[in-house]
């Protein structure tokens, strides 16, 4: 069994906590771990580690490999399947399949969101077990959430008669997919019993899968084809590049489960939620008496059913009701419930300002630790850097700008120019305009050091890495596909 | 004629934009321009600037002094008059008082809030001549309000027969003053036409003012007669200290103003608020087509009739109704129109927490410049420090802690122990922990740095000041009565 985690999603309903570079699955929400961990941490008991896949893009599979390196150990570089580019769920899991195929055509896929929450996991394990059994007998099988509202915002499948192959058990063959539907449909769809969410999870055999792609995408057929001759030779990357760039953008469940007449389903009664925007953190996190879900140094006097959220700055709210707050070091929404889903507006008129606020945060995260910016002024900038035991940032240097360090915990190995030397606490250094230099970690304990930058740019892009541990010299090379376990 | 400004005013209502050490007199409200610098603005048509006085305490003083300067030029330190200890209105007036019969027992004296805005100055002014004229022949005369809703926040006053004498016009005797009335009184009084909100401004004469003190204040009158010996000697400031200390507070409203047989009213439809709350920003600034008031880098989507405020962060809002938000580099308020008033809830809150939001903003305001605290951390702090142009900070030393300075724009001059040096733009210097050190700068811009403190202990009360322009060696110690205008 293979569990195949798609993770390209871009979760801007969470701004401003999600950001572009820090998307909704990489962020802790309804407990400790972040979606992603979560998502690992569930198929775990019933995946070994070496056949849980992540269908990502390049752009964000660093920040998922070290998030899982740093919940479950070890190194996770050979997971990850990388898109090209972004061309929806049937491309991508194409893309998953081929792969999966090389070693094991007759394996059982699982695919899963890396973004969603999930209160039940052994129920979850259960729908799998039991979808797995189906999947064995040629089903496409989805797992559909039992509702428990009359939601408008999901498309619902119908559940027909149960499937009746030997060792199935708990399966029904879907009579049909129907679109999101309005609020009388919907509450006709609770009362009936019959219908369930479609919730995005699937479990089928990789060639089960492949036969219904020839069958009802050809040309997606077509492009997996030159792929997986591409594999394994010189070409593989360029191939797959090229292939995703003519692609059309497509859905697995419009253009293979809503064709198909193989589709089953699960009725999943696990504790589900996509944690599709601000307002359902009620579904995976505790509110207090008040009905209120508060993180975070709040004042709140007489508020109930809000959301309040504070960072790290102070927040004070009195008698809200139906709010939401969110309060981030450069960035705070406040809106009603109601409109929660408006965030993305907010998000595109950032894009249109060409702001920075959608994009990343003001801690940055980087495989050698992170920097967060203080201050932005008119020729300086100031930065508090944290770089982790025993990692180095790259050799590089900088046309427009110098360097002032101040080392505030730990010990600096700087490399700056022909010179190197230590630098230790309450000791600074100067990195002057155009030197080469590095900071490196050599120490046990996390190095912090203040940087004060001046010049008359002070762009992240002013750089030029002369060696790097992290490969980061060409970020547009596209990584062969991982060595499979065999 | 004198114009007496009450200053001591804390504006808790105003948080988290107005502190502990940065009161709502101290903002700009309205206007350009801060309360205070608008308060003394509206006089100097009609009262010399020599005979414009300040009452305030003596943490504030040193603020108000900067703004005065800033706006109107020359130096403001013979215009305070500084309370030893806050004692509601009464003390201060007949300190002040005792200080304007040294000069001009006949004086006319003008009592206005350092924190109000009036929207219509030409009538204000128009309103103290006819107070004046009052005044003159020996009323205490109060301006009324012409209500223009009925508010259950304030006093009233009602008006009975016209001011008769030779010389007075569109002054009334004050038939009582009535406690903050509910809604139906409220609503009677509004139909009326004969009720005057109590604006807390008063015009009389000096020796008339005294007189009714003598009448219905004896205690007062008391303390009053020693501080009158006193002055001049070199018993003043401990004799002012010592007298205010076993003072009763009282407010010359109850004290005087309700007992005497003397009071009068001008109606005055001037365009006035207290500014007292959020809410009352509406009364003071215009609204835009949804009825929102918005200041600052806000991106506001669907929102109505709500107060929206962004100090330096982006605020996103949307679909809210009739609420205020304002966020500070430091704290976040989000609450109800109306609860508006429950903020000071919030710095009660803080208070009893110890917290340093309530007392001090990150940018806090000195003679010499300003500091803005850009991150506090274990065994660090950064600031950004700003001198101003010819100034120069204390000469001091720090037990606790060495301090890294890099020089963003304009030129230090920098005495360290023994050694005096220039630090150029993007140069840096070491201050060792116990050294002897000062900042100042001789150039022409401002002088801006970036300090990383590095100690076991970083509060502002570690430092010792060896000579300060600023006499600022001992904060307690009272400063004597101002040399009057002769």
């Amino acid at each position: 069994m293979y569990a195949v985690i798609m993770a390209g999603g871009s979760g801007t309903r969470f701004w401003p906590m999600s950001r572009e570079k820090m998307p909704k699955q990489l962020l802790k929400i309804g407990g400790e771990d972040t979606l992603i961990q979560q998502t690992v941490d569930r198929v775990l008991p019933l995946i070994d580690r070496k056949s849980v896949f992540i269908v990502t893009n390049q752009g964000i599979a660093g920040d998922i490999e070290r998030q899982l390196a740093e919940r479950f150990g070890g190194s996770w570089a050979q997971n990850f399947i990388r898109e090209p580019q972004a061309k929806n769920t049937a491309p991508a899991l194409g893309l998953s399949a081929v792969h999966l195929n090389r070693i094991d055509p007759e394996g059982i896929m699982i695919v899963l969101s890396a973004d969603h929450a999930i209160k039940n996991p052994g129920a979850f394990l259960s729908c799998l077990s039991a979808a797995a059994g189906a999947a064995r007998q040629g089903y496409l099988v989805t797992l559909g959430i039992k509702p428990g509202r009359p939601e408008t915002g999901y498309g619902y499948i119908k559940a027909g008669a149960a499937c009746s192959e030997p060792g199935i058990s708990g399966v029904f063959r879907v009579e049909r997919f129907v679109e999101k539907p309005d609020r009388p449909t919907a509450e006709e769809y609770l009362r009936s019993g019959q219908y369930y969410w479609n919730s995005g999870m699937f479990v089928w055999k990789v060639s089960t899968f492949l036969e219904e792609v020839a069958r009802h995408m050809p040309a997606l057929n077509d492009g997996l084809r030159e792929i997986q001759k591409a594999i394994g030779s010189g070409r593989e990357a360029d191939t797959i590049r090229e292939v995703f760039s003519r692609l059309p953008s497509e859905s697995v469940d419009y253009g293979i489960m809503e064709k198909t007449s193989r589709a089953a389903v699960v009725p999943a009664d696990i504790g589900w939620s996509d944690v599709g925007s601000w307002t359902a953190l009620e579904e995976v996190t505790e509110k207090d008496g008040q009905g209120n879900i508060i993180t975070g140094n709040v004042i709140n006097i007489g508020s109930t059913d809000s959301v309040i959220y504070a960072d790290q700055r102070l927040v004070a709210t009195i008698g809200l009701k139906d709010a939401v707050v969110v309060d981030t070091p450069d960035a705070t929404l406040v809106c009603t419930k109601e409109r929660a889903q408006d965030v993305k507006k907010v998000v595109d008129e950032l894009k249109k300002r060409n702001a920075e606020e959608h994009v990343t945060h003001r801690t940055v995260y980087r495989p050698w630790g992170n920097y967060t910016v203080l201050e932005e002024g008119d020729r300086y900038k100031i930065k508090r850097i944290v770089v982790n035991p025993g990692a180095k940032l790259s050799h590089q240097l900088h046309h427009h700008r110098s360097e002032h360090w101040v080392v505030v915990t730990g010990t600096a190995w700087v490399t700056n120019g022909d010179r190197e030397y230590d630098v230790h606490p309450n000791e600074s250094t100067y990195i002057p305009i155009s030197a080469k230099h590095r900071l490196e970690n050599r120490g046990r304990i996390p190095l912090q050091i203040i940087e004060v930058q001046n010049g008359e740019y002070l762009g992240e892009d002013d750089i030029v890495r002369l060696d790097d541990d992290y490969n980061r010299h060409d970020q547009k090379k596209l990584s062969p596909l991982p060595e499979l376990p065999k």
